[in-house]
């Protein structure tokens, strides 16, 4: 039972306009486990270096969350430092040191190559598509990806695309991909490539999901206080898949709740720094605010 | 009966990457009055020049719009030339010639004073509140303005707003007039000087309404087909004010319909060059599309 998320776990420095963090705990796979791990068992692979502290272990322990594929090799972790301006939109990436992350090679444990559920983080499409095929059959695929691979390794990542259920990209990486200003015929092109269906998370905005059948657009959750972005999509994704996993629902219906219940906790997850507002989170907290969300959105009919 | 509004008539020439017209009809009020115009009686306060042809004020009458108090100067008519990139999303201004609509000083006629519904389109400040204190005592005043005024003229901007029930502004807008880059954090600023509501529009990400009550977040109607965005803001305003005041209703679920219904309104104006849409709308059509917008954005309880 569970979900398996492949991605990375790193070691994040933020500068925003609110402050400074230095090394704190980051990375796709992070994110989308403590997110995720409200909702379900979720198993880690990732790697990190001989500096990853044991107490980030027993905090994903602690969380339920099982990384018994969290590698630790030898060398240092992956670092990421970014910077956010005032409006918070966008990352401008400072410094990147890959480390012992150039050379994650992630390799299924037996005991994991039967989840049902699998999410495949921002990784090359090469090492997405690896994974896949260690896996014996799961019932959900869904997968992140970024621009640098759609213009780097477009080949591969359509072949990984082809295999998938589930894209959950952003709405400049979808029109990038599909090579179409238009985002929802952007997104029909996508939707003939492979994936069922098709999550655009637009930031402050919302997301939209695509598929065959429907059209779902959800308003993000209005914040007054926005301290940190970092982390939102895979906090998105990860209260997503977390809740289709939870439940077992795949149909119109589950999809858009477990939209929203991504958004949720991506709403959570910005307004504080890093995982600290992941960290403390209560399923309460989460209900109510999914309820929040119902009466931010709907109308009566005519 | 119906809504007063007060804005401009123009001709617009428009070049867009899917094509270019010359001189056809534009301006906040014409806008305005044929989205309203599906809704309840509308009648116009604005001025034209001689070249004004007696078709368009044929064809206004025609959608049921009363033109008395459209007058036609000695001069010529506003004309605007604007150009969009191929995102569509913001107009570039190539040339504005105010021509006749320099010297507009809105009366209004004694049969327009009782009106119940008034729509201040975009104009000096000054003259917005001309108009409304020549007004006996609308039951609603709803209010546009731009970054000029909130930039020349913030003082009488803010003696107008504080006799404004209802805001309607975009998110670039709201953000300047209250110096404050947090949108909600703005919206709560700007509701401190008087307008019971505010509605930020947000082009192609939808729309926020805000009040002391109840915040409403409705997505803009997904289109594989966006021609010429010129006249949205105003075809959104129209018809929400146009649905209010053919209803009735000022309370929160009225509110939440009506911006659902101006959503639609922009919906149509969008998808054609210059007004074309709105000139030959049914409303059945336009109840399809609300009921569309329910599918678009309802999900379940949990």
């Amino acid at each position: 039972m569970g979900i398996l998320v492949v991605g990375s776990v790193a070691f994040d420095s933020i500068q925003t306009p609110f402050g400074s963090h230095e090394e704190i705990l980051g990375g796709s796979a992070s994110y989308f486990s403590l997110a995720a791990s409200y909702f379900t068992d979720v198993h880690i692979v990732a790697v990190v270096g001989e500096d990853f502290p044991d107490k980030y272990f027993e905090f994903f322990q602690k969380k339920g969350i099982d990384t018994s594929a969290l590698g630790r090799e030898k060398g240092k972790t992956f670092r990421w430092k970014g910077e956010y301006g005032f409006d918070l939109n966008t990352a401008k990436t400072l410094r990147t040191d890959l480390n012992v992350f150039s050379d994650f090679a992630p390799k299924i444990r037996p005991e994991h190559r039967n989840l049902d559920y699998l999410f495949l983080g921002n990784i090359d499409p090469d090492l997405q598509r690896s994974v896949l095929e260690q896996m014996a059959r799961p019932r959900l695929v869904a997968c992140d990806t970024m621009n640098y691979w759609i213009e780097h390794k477009p080949e591969a990542l359509r072949r990984t695309l082809s295999l998938v259920d589930l894209l959950i990209i952003n709405d400049a990486e979808t029109r990038e991909l599909a090579r179409e200003p238009n985002l929802i015929r952007a997104a029909r092109t996508i939707l003939g490539w492979g994936p069922q269906t098709l999550v655009v998370k637009r930031g402050e905005y919302g997301a939209l999901m695509m598929n065959s059948k429907s059209i779902f657009g959800a308003p993000a959750f209005p914040l007054e206080e926005v301290y940190d972005p970092t982390g939102a999509g895979d906090s998105f994704a990860g209260g997503l898949v977390g809740y289709l996993a939870a439940t077992g629902g795949l149909d119109d219906a589950a999809l858009r709740r477990a939209i929203v219940f991504g958004s949720v906790m991506a709403s959570f997850n910005v307004s504080e720094f890093g995982t600290n507002r992941l960290a403390e989170l209560t399923y309460p907290e989460i209900e109510a605010r999914y309820r929040e969300f119902r009466r931010l959105t709907h109308f009566d009919d005519i």
